[in-house]
């Protein structure tokens, strides 16, 4: 195991997370808030919890992909609320990966929610708060000088292993993945790799059998029961809650 | 001179043209109107003698890229206000071509009006009113099952080529192409060629000297001087108003 990192200045207060710089150049030290926003930070809550389950459910999903040839940020757990990551530049793109229509995407183009899409559809988005995160497309993020073209070709087919894999990985566990949004950052060594975080409130996850929401649209659309939907899914996934560390790392 | 069709009915009225059938099953019969709407219908008002201007201004750019090689509906001019066209169905996709941020995409993505790209963005917006013709990505379009892939390859291509051959037509005549929009459709043998229209309804042409704006943005901006500018635009493509045709047919 390797030596505990110090934590240092807070560099960045995101929604639902913090990010903090460590005593190691290459390291982040994420903390999940249980702080909610939705409809560009229009609606607002504290939802009790939600960060020591978002901060264990991305865990597992991360270490997932990571066994499954998907370089990703992860390190490991620190605490219930905290996790080291790999220190990474974010490119500032939102990756949409949609197998059905749903949220934004079934009211923009007047579709069912929940249609099943033949193929599917990858979306990006511009990371700005003051702009609503706007959709945009390839040529947009290429011109405008976001991100290189090789970079977008590694996210694209990043994206869409992640969606093979979760899909499979979610299936047996009875969850239907909807749609999700992953962000990249790049290593110092000009990797791409996935970063930011895969829980409810990143992800739509449905039950396969009664189609009842386990994400964060039982917050967006008042549909109650928001921390036990999250507690259902981290269940689902094996994990376990409240200070119990299944990883290296003790609790702060 | 082919022989003079006959209109029948009126299949489709948009903003700014009505479609009508013709005695000729592969013709239609289009007619230019005075009508101008702004931000999805909100603005609406009568510029007097749009309807003609837009005609007299549409075949001119139509006949150039067909000398240019690129296929489109136009046929020919029928009276100040009509033309005769070649039926096709139309995909319902918009495509805009832009040389610099201008209008929405400046507004969304929070850069300057005129700012030059290093080379030019197609965007796609898919047609539907209802819906306020939102922007989407190629992969929408492809497995909504709007288009097919080679089509979409063929309106990219063309997209690319008119941009090439208005911008050298328009640079002698001291106009800068800021951005167009096209629409395409599918003629009875299965080709995609381009179709609508080419008009300062639907470019963003300015000055090049003066960055003066010479398009429909003086209506939706409310500058002033609409019809004036949209008169400037026939002068400087070399074209007559007021029931002088240059092409065979006769005024009605």
């Amino acid at each position: 195991m390797s030596a505990e990192p110090i934590r240092k200045e807070l560099l960045y207060e995101g929604k639902a997370k913090q990010i903090y710089a460590t005593s190691d150049p290459d390291l982040f030290w994420v903390r999940y808030k249980d702080d909610a926003t939705a409809f560009d930070g229009k609606k607002r809550a504290t939802i009790q919890g939600k960060g020591e389950l978002n901060n264990r459910i991305s865990a597992i999903f991360f270490e997932h992909l990571g066994k499954a040839g998907i370089p990703n940020h992860f390190v490991r757990l620190l605490s219930p609320t905290e996790q080291l990551v790999r220190k990474v530049g974010i490119i500032p793109l939102e990756v949409v990966v949609r197998n059905r229509a749903a949220g934004s995407m079934a009211k923009r183009l007047g579709l069912e929610e929940g249609m099943p899409l033949a193929r599917p559809i990858l979306e990006l988005y511009y990371k700005d708060d003051s702009l609503g995160d706007p959709l945009v497309n390839s040529e947009h993020a290429l011109v405008l000088g976001w991100v290189k073209e090789a970079e977008l070709a590694e996210m694209r087919r990043l994206a869409l292993a992640v969606n093979e894999a979760l899909q499979a990985f979610l299936a047996v566990r009875d969850v239907l993945l909807i749609d999700f949004k992953l962000e990249f950052g790049r290593t110092a060594d000009g990797k791409v790799i996935l970063a930011d975080e895969i829980s409810p409130d990143t992800c739509r996850f449905w039950d396969s059998r009664t189609l009842e929401k386990l994400d964060k649209d039982r917050f967006r659309r008042d549909l109650g029961g928001v921390q036990e939907a999250y507690q259902e899914m981290l269940r689902r996934l094996g994990g376990v809650e409240e200070g119990r560390l299944d990883q290296g790392g003790a609790a702060t």
